[in-house]
């Protein structure tokens, strides 16, 4: 693994004291440090923090490398129903590690594996749409939910199902289905038992957004000719390098308390990941749910009102240079950035001298596009610097399953660790349930409190409307 | 043209004082709404906000059906070469108007258009991997830059250049080139002359974030078959719809004035604009990048340092109910939300009857996609409303050509707006200079300005690093 961290554009000698982070506030934190680190271990040992085990179980690696094989040979499509955590782990690892228009290749371009899909909604034009693309003949779903009560998930799931059924025959369509739920417990649990369909397990001390290691993210990876195992062992290099108690020798502590500070101290209320790559593109989404999800908290661990989380957003090198960068560097002084470099790309592409030129573009002849995309991240870099803004560089030495692994690994204690020092729980939403019951209650869901919470709807949607147009 | 606009949950009925907006407050800025709509009505007539006109343009209209024709008939791929501004408005027409997963499908479903490409970024791993998708005889690139000196889009222009050349032979070169450029002047302009390259102009009163009914957004969108005269006229019932002086009765106003409120007197310095909707999807990030640019200026027109603008931010419905609504819910109430809502889709998608199942998913049998993704809006909308977080919504009859021209002109126009509220130039960009400069200083332009910045980014370069790993 060879993934650098450099944090000197977020520290006071690059930025100034009002937006900058001075050592000694990182040292001042270094007593909350040794007890949120006691206590990740005593839940790491305990088994509540699941992921932080993930990378070592290597009887799930040879159950998902063997489906694997199994799927590469027979299917065309591979379509993930998943939402969320469900989704955007597999999501990013296929981004990052197969070709970048992987859906258009011919087939031996794409190594023997099948197409891959993410249907992570509930779109009706989508989900038609997705139909038209394929011969379901040819396809196998992964249903990914570890609840086995999504409702989106769910009702993708049920509607391929029975066109599935009608494609294939209710006798084969036991080869079509592979679901990755809870082991023991859960509707879809029960029905993959029901209907003898394959599943792979989402242990349950493993949340959505945590469970990137799990099946979830492994075996779509898996199925699209991703070694899974050096994946793995990236996860697990990071892991030793995120073991000390002391803040400045952890990357994943420092950056958590790099943003914590940013945040609650100098006003950076946003996190903008952004990755100089197309391939770590889909980082940014992961990093996004991940960090959202795990910090924006009503209540502290005490049960106070806090109403904390730094709103976490992603944006595209050299891209967005053209659509955010102008409100990063004039706008107000209220994110703090981390940018994704690779320092070697996989494929060059170099700009060819042309002549009869303007002199104005000569010194674009010849130049490499992974020189002009890290000159141009350096660029920025260097005017949000001059303009005050912290900013923050994971620079990779290429992309690969172990750096790949590792960066992600790190995201996550970083996440686990911030959770210990905004004080809340990392690990749940009780955020999203109100929605959930209210979905549940417009669609009829038979129950008392169905039928109260319907009532309520009903007064909302009745109130006197503010409209235009 | 039929979309609504619903500002009840961003009002002080709604949510309370603290974070609503008081009627009143809106009432206390119609004199400053007269005076900024006076200094739009001058700039309109003498021709500076060029935006204005472009739904008119009947005679581009006809170039770009014509040009358009011929290039779908001979043409298996259309590439756009273009970033930020130049890429986006067409980006968001076509994932709007055509097939969901339109480069997937056979030529005869995707109505005998070619498929089409938006290469918006420099990644060699990217370039390299689009070069793997097609046969160049059978390809049209459409290069677009205003001033021709757009060095991410001039880089990859040059590299396809050289392809082609090699591909089709130098005589044939220009039946695979079109130019979107400035009529006049610039070297885009220059090299389309020389080489008697096709053009389509791009006005100079028209700045990238607001070329979306110019020859940028029109040639890509009648490319794939998409009515673009049906668009100019959404805009144009529209633009008809936003020439009230008075606040209350002009939607766009009114949604500058209560995102200017929101921002600069309750605190909710993001907008989201999170879209139901796959085909509304780029609709958020062409949104993101016209509030961004447009608003997060440094200076006001009389010149002081004020470091304002709104971050805007895109969520899409209902996946990141899985991601962020936990943060909108529970954490800081620094957001307002624009939901994007579609009341009839163009498909339907019926979740089956199947038996056997959990009464806890009963409710789901029978239940339209549409009708499910439309209540998790309407839950989602009811839960943060609950939690005092404003929101606002545009409702969609349908997604028609329609009611997107007028969708997005309207935000044009509200961006204008909003620019006069800030009291900033909403059409400049002066904040991504700097890094712009540092660029061209890196790749070794030959100019004295670019010695010195080298110099500024070597000791840039040379400092005392922190870091990690």
């Amino acid at each position: 693994m060879a993934i650098k961290f450099d944090f000197t554009n977020a520290m006071n000698s690059a930025i100034g004291e009002a937006h900058g982070i001075n050592p000694r506030a990182i040292e001042a934190l270094e007593s909350r440090a040794q007890a949120i680190h006691q206590t990740i271990q005593t839940q790491r040992k305990s088994g509540t923090l699941g992921f932080y085990h993930l990378p070592y179980d290597d009887c799930l690696v040879r159950a998902v490398r063997a489906l694997a094989a199994t799927v590469r040979k027979t299917c065309e499509n591979f379509v993930v129903l998943g939402i969320g955590g469900s989704a955007l782990g597999a999501q990013c690892l296929c981004r990052a590690l197969t070709h970048p228009y992987h859906n258009l290749l011919p087939r031996k371009m794409r190594k023997n594996t099948p197409r891959i899909f993410f249907l992570d909604n509930v779109d009706p034009e989508q989900v038609s749409g997705l139909l038209n693309t394929m011969n379901l003949k040819q396809t196998v779903f992964n249903v990914v939910t570890k609840s086995g009560t999504t409702v989106e998930t769910m009702a993708t799931f049920f509607l391929f199902y029975n066109r599935l059924k009608r494609a294939v025959g209710a006798a084969q369509i036991d080869k079509h289905i592979i679901i990755t739920t809870d082991p023991h417990k859960g509707e879809l649990h029960r029905i993959a038992r029901a209907h003898r369909l394959r599943t792979l397990p989402i242990p349950d001390n493993v949340g959505g957004r945590f469970s990137v290691f799990s099946a979830v993210g492994l075996l779509p990876a898996a199925v699209v000719g991703i070694n899974i195992r050096a994946l793995l062992q990236g996860a697990q290099a990071m892991d030793k390098r995120c073991r000390s108690t002391r803040l400045w020798r952890n990357p994943a502590y420092l950056n958590a308390a790099i943003h914590y500070l940013a945040d609650t101290k100098k006003g950076k209320t946003m996190s903008v990941m952004m990755p100089y790559s197309y391939a770590l593109t889909v980082v940014a989404d992961w990093y996004c749910q991940l960090w959202a999800e795990s910090l924006g908290k009503r209540l502290s661990l005490d049960g106070r009102r806090v109403e904390v989380g730094q709103t976490p957003i992603k944006a595209i090198g050299a891209t967005d240079q053209h659509s955010q960068i102008q409100l990063y560097n004039e706008g107000p002084n209220n994110k703090i950035i981390t940018f994704l470099q690779v320092d070697k790309f996989r494929k060059q592409a170099r700009i060819p001298h042309l002549s009869g030129l303007s002199p104005s573009l000569h010194h674009l002849m010849g130049v490499e596009l992974g020189e002009l995309l890290n000159s141009e991240l350096l660029a920025t870099e260097f005017a949000l610097t001059k303009n005050k803004r912290p900013n923050v560089k994971f620079i990779f030495d290429a992309i690969t399953p172990e750096n790949l692994g590792g960066l992600l690994f790190l995201l996550e204690v970083q996440t686990a660790f911030a959770g210990g020092l905004y004080n809340v729980n990392a690990n749940d939403q009780p955020g999203v349930e109100e929605g959930k019951r209210a979905t549940n209650a417009l669609l009829g869901q038979d129950s008392p409190q169905a039928l109260q919470k319907k009532a309520e709807l009903d007064a909302f949607q009745k109130r006197k409307r503010y409209q235009c147009l």
